[in-house]
C-alpha cells in the first residue's frame, strides 16, 4: 500500500510526526520522550531544544511507523498520544503531537488596528479555512463579521493581550497556522514555542535590515533608495525568523515616511498571502534557520510602478 | 554680476568654501581657523569635527566673500590659502581649501582584482576625466592601459597598500573624486578624512543589511528573497556612509552564492556609475549622514529579468 | 588682577564661557553665534553639534575676553547675554550662556522610588547645595521633607514625567548639576542637551557591560564572577556617557539577582556621591567622550567583603 | 557495588557518557546514534546540535548502563565504541565517545609569544599532567623544554596554525583539556566542536565587556575605572563562552594601556590556573550557556594594591 503522506519528498519534514514539549526546563524530558518512542520502535530523526525567558521547548521529529508501509494506525496514534500525555503530566510539561496527515487544518489571523492585511487574507482563495480572527483591540471586528468569521478581542484597555485566552482560542478552533496580519504585539515564548514553524508574520522592511518598531521610518531616516517588506516564520528572536517571501520597491528622492508606507502596505498583504499559500501547500521547510522552498510561489518580487 | 556657482540651490553646500584640517587632535585648531576667517570677514556656516584612531578632522564650510556679488577674487584666494598654510604649519596639521568653483576636476578609480566596475567606469561618458587608476594589485593594469589611463600598483606582495603613496598620487593628479571600484581594502582615516564626501564605494548588498566581507554569501545564508547593491559615500564607519544609489534583484529559490554574484555584479557597475554621475553633476549633498539628491538620476532601481 | 577661576589648569574647560543652543535644526545657527562672538573679539575654542530625535544642540566654548587679564565685566556679560537672546529669538532656538565663575551653584536630585542614593546624597557633605528633589512618583517626598529640601512630583499616574515642568524647576532653583539617584526614566534630548556634561547618573553595572534595564539580572544571567556599578555623565546615548566612577564586587557562586542587588546598592550610592564630589570640585573634564580627572577622589574601587 | 563515578552529584554531567559527532550536516545522524544507543538499552539524557561555518556538531549525553549498579563493563564499552565507529564511517562523520571515568587524563597548553600564563601553569600544582605545549610560533619552546614538556610549533611563517596537526597532537597525547595561555588565534569549529566544554581561554577583560582584539586598549579608550580578566570555556562565539573565573582591578587616573596590561597580566595567569583547577576537580558544569560551579575555588576576585 503506497503511502500518501509524502507529497513533497524528503526535503520537508511533512512526513514526520512532530512532538513539541513546552514548559519549565528540567532534566528527564529528553530521556522520557525518546525512551517512550524507542519502546514503540519509532526512529528519532531530529531534536531541537531552546530556552527563552525561562520557558523550555523541545521539538522532536520522529518516524513513528518506520517498518510499516503506511502511516500509523488510529489505534497506534491514540496509544502514543495517551502515553505522551501521561509522561507530560509526570514531568509537568505540555506535550503536543502532530501526525503528518493531520496538519494545515485551520488558520487564525491575529490583528490590531490596520486592516489591509486582514482584508487581503479574507479575500484570498486560501487552501485552508480562516476559522477565527483574534485582535488585541476590537477595531476590526466588523470586517471579520462581514466575512462570517468569529472575532475575539483578547486585549485589555491598553491593548495588552491575554495570551492564555489566545491559546485557548487556538485550541478551540483547532488552529494549525497563525498569521500575524500587522499584529502589533510581541508574542511570548509560551505562544511561539507551541506553534513553532506555524506562525507567519509580515514585517515592513527587507529583513534583516530595520528590525523592530517603525521600520518605514527607519528606512527613510537611513536614506535607502530601495525598501520592502518581508513575511517570515516567527521565532523568539524578534524579526529574525526564517524568511518566506519579500517584496521590494523603489524609494523616490524626497519620499516621506507616509509615501513609503503607502507603497509598502499593499505589498505587506501580498507577501503575507503568498507566504501563507506556500506554507499551506507544504512547499516550505525550515532547516537550520532558513526556509527551503519548492513549488510555484512568488517568494521574491520587485514592485515596479 | 550674477554668480554661476550655484546651479542646484541652497540644498547643497556647493556655494561654500570648504576647509579641511586633518592631523593630531589638539587645542587651538578651531580658534585658529575661525579667527583667521573672521579677520577676513568670512562667515562660518558649519563646522564638523571627528576623531578616529587618533586622527582628528575638522571640516568647515564658510562664505568667504559674503558682501560680494561674486566669488572671491584670485588674489583673495591666494592670500587665504597662504594664511591657512602658515597656520597649518604652526599647528602641525594638514589644511586644505576648496573653493566652490574648483571642484570636480579629476577622478581616480581604486581597484583590486575584479574588473567589471572599472570597465564600466572607463566606458561611461562621465562629465569629469578619469585621470588615474590605482590598485593594490597589478591585475587590472592592462585595462587602464587600453584606455590610456595611467595605472599605479601601491600594494606590497600581500596587497597591503601604501597609503602615503596613494595620497601623493591623488595630489599629483589633482583628484577631486575617488571611486572605489571593488577596491577590497579599508581606507584609513588618513585618506577618508582628507576626501570626506568625495569617496564613493559600491558594496554588494542592500545596505544597511549585510555590511562587511562576503555580502553575497551573507545574503544567501540569511535566506533573503531580494538582494541588491549600494553605492555610498565612504566614512570611517565601514559600509555605513550615506547612501547614493541602490539596485535590487530577486533571489530565486535554490540560488547559490555564485548565482547571486552573477546577478549582482552588473548592477554594482550600474550603481557606481549612476552615483558618480549624480555627484559630478553637483546633485548630491550630504547633511547629517544622509544624501539629499536632485536632478534626473536613477538613484533606486529594481532589476527585472 | 589674577584670575582665581582656573584651579585645575588647561585640562578642563572651566576657564571658558559655554554657549549652548538647543532647538530645531536649521542653517544660520553656527554663522549667527560665531559672527556675534567675533564682533566682540571673542575666540571660539571649540564647537560641538549634535542632532537627536529632531532636536539640535550646539555647544560652543569661547574665550570672551581674550585680551583682558580677568574675566569679562558685568556690563560685557549683560551685553553678550542680551545679544545672544535676540539672536535666539530670531532663529527660534533656546540660547544659554554660562560664564566660568557662574558654575556649580545648585544641585537637583531626580528620583523614582528607590531611596538609598537620595539618602546618601542628602547625608553627604557636598560642596554645593541640594536645592530641590524632583520625582516622577511621590514616594520619596517624606525623605526630602526631613532634610528640608523642596520636593516636586512631575509624574502622572503612570509615572510619565512632565519634562517642561522639570526644566522650569531646574531654572527656578538655578540648578547647575543634576544627579539621577535611581531615576528610572530616560531623559529626552530636550533635557539632556540643555544640561550636557552636568547630569550624572548611576547605573547598576560595570559599563559598558549590561546597559539598559535590569542590569543586575543581566549580570547574573551572563554568569559573571565580578559585577559592579558606574556613575557617568548622561548623553543621549543611553548608558554610554563618559564614565566618572566605578565600584566592583565579587559575585559568589549561586548568587541570586537579589543577592547581587544587595551587594550593589550601597555601592551605587557611594559611586554617585564620589562622582558628584569630583564634578563639583572641578576635577573632571569631558573630552571626546571620556572624562579626564584630577584631584583626590575615589574614581575606581573594589568592594571587599 | 556503589558507583564511584559521581563525586559532584547531579549538578554535573560527569556521570554521563558523552558522544560527540562532528562533520558535515546531514540527515540520519540523530536517528543513527539514538537508535544505536536504544538498541543497547541506554538512556539519552540530552542532545545538543550546532552548525557553524558548515561544520555540524551533535553532543549527546547518555546513561549507557542504566540498569546496572556500576559503569559499563570494558567489553560493553568496546562494543559501543566499535559500533559508533562503524556508524561514523557510514555517515562520513567523526564520532568520539568519552565514558565518565575516562576524563581529565591529560592537558595541552596552547601558546603564541606571551609567556606569563604558560609559566604559571607549568609551575602550578595541577591535578592532571601537562603533556604537551603547542604554539603557532616557537618563541616559548625553551620554557617547555625547561619543564621537560614536549613542544610543537604548528604555525607557518606568519603564525597561521595547521589545525589538522594540532588535532593529531591532541589525539597522540590523549589530551582531555586544552588551555589557551594567550594563544592569539581563533580556533576553528573543527577544533572547538571536538573539544566542546574542554577548552579554556583567558581573555584580558571583564567579559562581556570588550570582547575581541586589544581588550586592554579598548578598556582604556572607554575610560573605565575598573578593568579585569576572564577565563571562560571556548565556544564558536568568540569571547562569549561560559565564564569560569574573573579578576578585577582598579584603573588609576591617567593609566596608559601599558599600565593596565602590567596590572592585568599576572591576573590572567591567576584566573586561568584557578579555572583549570576547578575544571579538573569536576566542579564545573555547563548548562544553557552558563557554568554551574561548586567546590572551594576562587571564581571571582578583586585585586587590591
Amino acid at each position: 500500500m503506497p503511502s500518501e503522506r509524502q507529497p513533497t519528498g524528503a526535503a520537508t519534514r511533512d512526513d514526520h510526526t512532530e512532538i513539541t514539549v513546552v514548559g519549565a526546563d528540567r532534566t528527564g524530558i529528553v530521556a522520557g520522550v525518546t525512551g517512550l518512542l524507542f519502546e514503540r520502535d519509532a526512529n528519532v530523526e531530529d531534536i531541537e531544544q531552546t530556552v527563552r525567558d525561562g520557558v523550555f521547548r523541545m521539538t522532536l521529529h520522529a518516524d513513528v511507523a518506520p517498518d510499516s508501509d503506511g502511516p500509523a494506525t488510529d489505534a497506534e496514534r491514540e496509544e502514543l498520544r495517551a502515553a505522551l500525555a501521561v509522561l507530560g503530566d509526570d514531568l509537568g510539561v505540555d506535550v503536543r503531537v502532530r501526525f503528518p496527515d493531520e496538519r494545515d487544518e485551520g488558520v487564525a489571523v491575529l490583528v490590531t488596528k490596520e486592516d489591509h492585511c486582514l482584508r487581503a487574507l479574507l479575500d484570498a482563495d486560501l487552501s485552508a479555512e480562516i476559522r477565527v480572527v483574534v485582535g488585541n483591540h476590537d477595531d476590526l471586528e466588523a470586517i471579520a463579521d462581514e466575512h462570517g468569521v468569529p472575532f475575539y478581542d483578547v486585549g485589555d484597555d491598553s491593548g495588552k493581550p491575554d495570551e492564555d485566552r489566545l491559546l485557548d482560542l487556538l485550541d478551540e478552533y483547532d488552529v494549525d497556522l497563525v498569521l500575524l496580519a500587522r499584529y502589533m504585539r510581541i508574542l511570548s515564548p509560551d505562544v511561539v514555542f507551541r506553534y513553532a514553524g506555524r506562525i507567519v508574520n509580515v514585517h515592513p522592511s527587507l529583513l534583516p535590515a530595520f528590525p523592530g518598531a517603525q521600520a518605514y521610518r527607519q528606512a527613510v531616516e537611513a536614506g535607502v533608495r530601495v525598501a520592502g517588506v518581508t513575511a517570515h516564520y516567527v521565532t523568539t528572536d524578534l524579526d529574525q525568523g526564517p524568511i518566506l517571501t519579500q517584496r521590494a520597491f523603489e524609494v523616490p528622492p524626497e519620499a516621506t515616511v507616509e509615501d513609503v508606507r503607502a507603497r509598502g502596505q499593499p505589498l505587506e498583504a501580498d507577501a503575507l498571502v503568498a507566504a501563507a499559500r506556500a506554507h499551506l501547500a507544504g512547499d516550505t521547510a525550515v532547516r537550520r534557520g532558513n526556509v527551503a522552498v519548492s513549488g510555484d510561489h512568488e517568494f521574491g518580487a520587485l514592485a515596479g510602478d
